[in-house]
């Protein structure tokens, strides 16, 4: 559930080892990536420890770790890379807010992956990236497939990753991230449109939770999206070793990246907004119209029913009623009422 | 009430040692705990002065202050401590906003601590911490049991905080503090669930109430939750001594702790909007709906009525009268004017 | 009025001595009140001179004035002191929003005193006070007794007041002023939380009325309240020779009062908000719970009318007519009908 | 109109003398005020080559242009005084925002003066002014009567304006502009209050058009007045040569009141906000009753024309009818049944 | 659409020279003008490289693209003049942000022309310009005549733009689409006035969604309007190369415009809020006058009804209906009731 917010870790020293997030943490799963101008190689292993002697001492290293099942296992990876516990803590906390955060040692980056099942609320998968000297460790609740493009990448030395340093590999790992808030926003962007088109004329109730609930959605969206900016702009004032003179365009483009997608968030609210208005508006509208053509039949109907009444009472004395043409005449009288009605509501524009 | 608010000390000279808060004052609880990374111990005592034999030169020295009904005894405590009388003065008035403030001599902490009681109001205890170069002193208006976890980690060596000095003693506690708000978040984001189950099928008026009273507490939750960012972030910022190396990325943990319980409320804010206009817009359709139907069963009733009314004049002269099959024909056509009606209701949408 | 805003002064250069404000203003009364650690004495003065003789020159000297309407009284203190025109002007501008401004030769701090009489608007008393190096004057429009507490305290030498400079009693009477805010917000507390009562139940259009004049009172001492906080910031910030080590503590608690005050200010306003719309939506309900009971009434009646309508007519074949049963079968048939028409609404749960 | 906003220098060059405004141009007129703390003179000229002759070399100098047409005597004056063409734009571009620009040779200001003439939107009329060193020269789209007062001051030799240098004039032109907007908003406070006393009972519906109408109003007050206060802190800010210590209280002191106006701006929106709801409110309210009375007469005759339409059956066998009581019995219980459901009507507080 | 979002490099390594936008790319169109002081002429290429045989090495040389079809042409350029893979990747995402960005070895402007085509929806080309040294490129996603005013400037020697360098040419080129942005709100402004106009009358409910839809398109605006300002900020503060003193008033004066145009966007959103409001109230004030007239009808017929229902009964003994008046007397009853009914809601301003 969207509101479903569970931290297991209340009562525990700062610091402690413990998967926080609301799904079934999924069994580790580590690989490793070297490689350098030159080449590249891949390999996956079972424990940190089978893992670490396939790292080399020249060029980058890219660790990735898969499913938070056994925290002794990223325990040990804190420890060879010197990992703050709080940063773990961070990494293990999959409600963690994005932000990007510099240690003595390394630099800590959490953002959200946001993915958008069929029909039903986005997922928010949090992906952390630890950035040392010359070795960038990613962390992810659950396999995504978010990073098959740069592994690619390098393992085929396409585009630029393999000539730059571990920087521009976190850098790359960020933007494929951020790249996917595009492809997830332009599904809602047709929602919203398809919303729009029904706004006037659906009847469901459930319209309305329908919209209220994309609004929540894009809440969190926001909530994931937002924080993101905040902290690629402090890394950028700061004079961080991390952030060279080749690296700052680009993170300036991310950055833009990151405003353009919150931007469309709040443009997406903006139009949610609009649409409801529209809709109610709509349906109030059509009720009203509905009310008032009934209305006017009643209206029409009550002084004939009135007219027919006075010449069902039993007086003795009622002239009219013994007239050859008192019939004809009612009913001619009626007929003009009824005529006379129509028109003066035709001629106030009330039918 | 949520609302209650009084200042008994208004007129007085402002450092006056008076309790400001809405409850009875608890009698006062003294206990001191001492401990070094070798050892601890723990004493509790009536008067402070009983409790200040106690203290041993070396290690830390944790004093707890439960109730504050005499206040001579917190006055001593000042005394010896050298505390500022408008540091006592904000002790004392429970309605104080968070805070943190640097003295001469101390740093001066104040917190909520917020519970959940079943079935009504938050409860807004307010927790005060002043930390001395080797001594934490804390003052709690009623005896709670948010330190519990930390007094048994000292007892029992776990964690980290026999291994440092009094100012991650006085982290740790803020942080027991700042965790519980998640336990009291998370129990107020399943009563937003119930109520978003509920929102489209109620009936019952007291809901919107319930959801304004919900509206407030958050409203609460928020005074007392968001100034402690703030304050954390002018402690951060500030070179102050009691925020050494080790200490800084736990207090930048507890900042993103409280920027995210800030944000959760933030969220249940906007959720509850979100199920109010569901609410409300669902309440006014069924209406709508009920309304509807019963005009148009009117509707098709008046003509009918009316033609009845006809034949139950008392013209002498009435030809369908007399003719044989004049009932059954009336019947007939009044039978094809209701079809007709429900037709054309039904063929416009209205039914 | 509250929306009364009056300026006699345009069209006047600059600086000139007019009283602003939309009462009456009443006769000067000057008093004049000296102390030292040691001792302490009070006098009161028809002239600026006469008062003038009294200074003496060691020790405080606090000079009040009450009145505005001899501006030449305060035109030669002004001369006196080397007060500003400016000042001068602002002084006897009571519309003037709060403000702390230093000048070269003293302090001017200018704030509301609110007072809230029954059964009417707040009433706003600007109180401005002149701090030079040991002596303050203090200027009110009406004789208020805001100040009674202080001159108590100096002339008994209770609290800390006469161990402190001029700028302590500044601050006192600043926090005095303040001070009585809690009371004001503690009054209009009850009568929100009397209007949270009634919002369910009351059925006068007047209540709306007194949540909205309610709320333009919450306006205006925003208005009176909000600045000062700004103030006192700038005052804290900028290294003035009249905030001294010994102050600092006194005026952050002074401003912390201050943003209590307007935090309060800010809940009332939202809580007005939830009971208007807990008032608009309990309202509504009543109203159609009402007009859904009388529609059911007629739903009943209609087709019931319509059948004894059908057996009111006069043709010469209606076989049902000269039956014994006839009568008592439709009074069956009408009352199956009626109860089926009551069942199918209940079930709905319509009624 | 207020939402007219025409550009008619689109596509011209940057920097062209061309008028833009929504009104014919007026002739021009020139005038020349010089005066010095001993003396003073006045003049006006038809060309501004003749009008220069009148300058002299010590002492002050305002000049002043009213009405734009002749954009070439506004050329030669730009030329004489090295006014930046730029300068010369915005001075002629009336729809240009309050601002205050430094430039080498002078210091640039433009305010807008508002007025209210009877029964219609507010005129924003644009004043633009240049200080050089000792010389004051001010443009005038129409020709005003707000620098009467300050033209008198300085003949008459009243008040402070002989006695400063040029940027004292300015400073007292402003001042006399910020003046009149106190006049402009008083006259509107007057209608918000006659609009307060109205909201409950007025039926007409232009009233939410007037509303409306006035919150434009002040949304175009709004962007007069606001830029301004920006525009003077930055002024403050920057250590300008056109602000020495003497001019600086008298800055404030415009702020201060620029600030004031601005907030009573902000007040008075509040306020009609508050009177449309309780407008809206008022007349739902009085609908909803009427409603309420005619549905309940309906709702008490429909079960009455129900029991005289039994009674008007035709039934053979309908005992009731031949009954000597059975016409009194019939009123008896349709008189029971009315006061029934009156009484049950009341008794709910339906009625 | 307006809420189309498309981004087609995603997962393509970032700095990928694709066209990234909503339109089919046009073909590509190139054409250099060179010019200084003394001279100017202008050329058009099919190539790159034929078009760089143009270029003279004295002078400034003005290089504009139409159409981004062929991307090698566009590398090719960005080889020449070293410009960034990532400005080449923001010139072809059309769906960019404007910004103003300083790299090495030139300033990259990108910026939105707005042009609003009879009927539909605001169109959004962006501008994109890189300045060097002595060289202006602009990019322009389709052949729009934004520039055909400069280009004339230049090459008929008007204006300045001949006597200044490359920095006043893009100056030139930003101001000319600026100043496009009065030309479509002026347009936009008449739309929102005949809106105005239309409000209390019309009874379409595509008036409401045309309102939205509006609104969503100044949203637009606002989007692509706003973001320049900062940028445009951020370019005065810094310290650029490109930013000397002859430029820096015309940037300001750039900024103005861009402040103006924005507040306008804020204006006409806020007019489109409040023509909502007046055209709801007044449709809903219809819509109840009309409800209350036919509910008034009924209600004056209802008891009329039961009147004759009550002479329609045909118990033997009733003795009004023998009596010679009884029908007269009944006719007299009733209108007596009907016409004191319509006095009572005269009096009661019901009618």
């Amino acid at each position: 559930m969207a509101l479903d917010f569970e931290r297991s870790d209340i009562g525990l020293p700062p610091g402690s080892a413990v998967y926080v997030g609301d799904r079934h943490p999924e069994e580790i799963a580590l690989s490793i990536i070297g490689y350098d101008p030159v080449g590249s190689w891949v390999k996956s292993a079972k424990t940190v420890d089978e893992l670490l002697q396939y790292r080399n001492a020249s060029g980058i290293t890219w660790i990735n770790v898969n499913g938070f099942r056994e925290s002794d296992a990223i325990s040990r990876l804190a420890e060879v890379y010197k990992i703050h516990p709080l940063t773990i803590e961070d990494i293990l906390n999959t409600e963690h807010r994005p932000k990007v955060e510099e240690f003595d040692d390394y630099l800590f980056i959490t953002l959200k992956e946001i993915s958008n099942p069929e029909d039903s609320p986005f997922v928010f998968d949090q992906i952390s990236i630890v950035l040392t000297a010359n070795t960038v460790i990613t962390f992810q609740e659950t396999a995504g497939d978010s990073f098959d493009g740069i592994r690619k990448r390098i393992l085929s030395n396409l585009g630029r990753v393999r000539k730059h340093g571990a920087e521009y590999l976190a850098y790359s790992l960020m933007d494929s991230v951020v790249d996917r808030y595009f492809l997830v926003l332009d599904t809602l962007g047709a929602t919203i449109e398809d919303f729009e088109e029904r706004a006037v004329d659906v009847k469901d109730v459930a319209f309305i939770s329908d919209l209220q609930e994309t609004k929540q959605r894009l809440h969190h969206a926001r909530r994931a999206i937002w924080p993101l900016r905040e902290s690629l702009s402090v890394l950028l004032r700061t004079e961080s070793v991390y952030v060279n003179e080749v690296l700052t365009p680009f993170l300036k483009d991310l950055q833009d990246n990151v405003i353009q997608a919150a931007e469309t968030v709040e443009s997406y609210r903006e139009a949610i907004s609009g649409i409801m208005e529209v809709h109610l508006s709509a349906a109030s509208n059509r009720l009203n119209k509905v009310m008032k053509v009934l209305t006017i039949i009643s209206t029409i109907f009550i002084p004939l029913t009135f007219i027919v009444g006075v010449y069902g009472m039993n007086f003795t004395h009622m002239p009219e009623l013994n007239s050859v043409y008192g019939y004809p005449i009612v009913w001619g009288i009626m007929i003009l009422i009824a005529i006379g009605m129509i028109a003066f509501f035709k001629s106030r524009d009330w039918l």
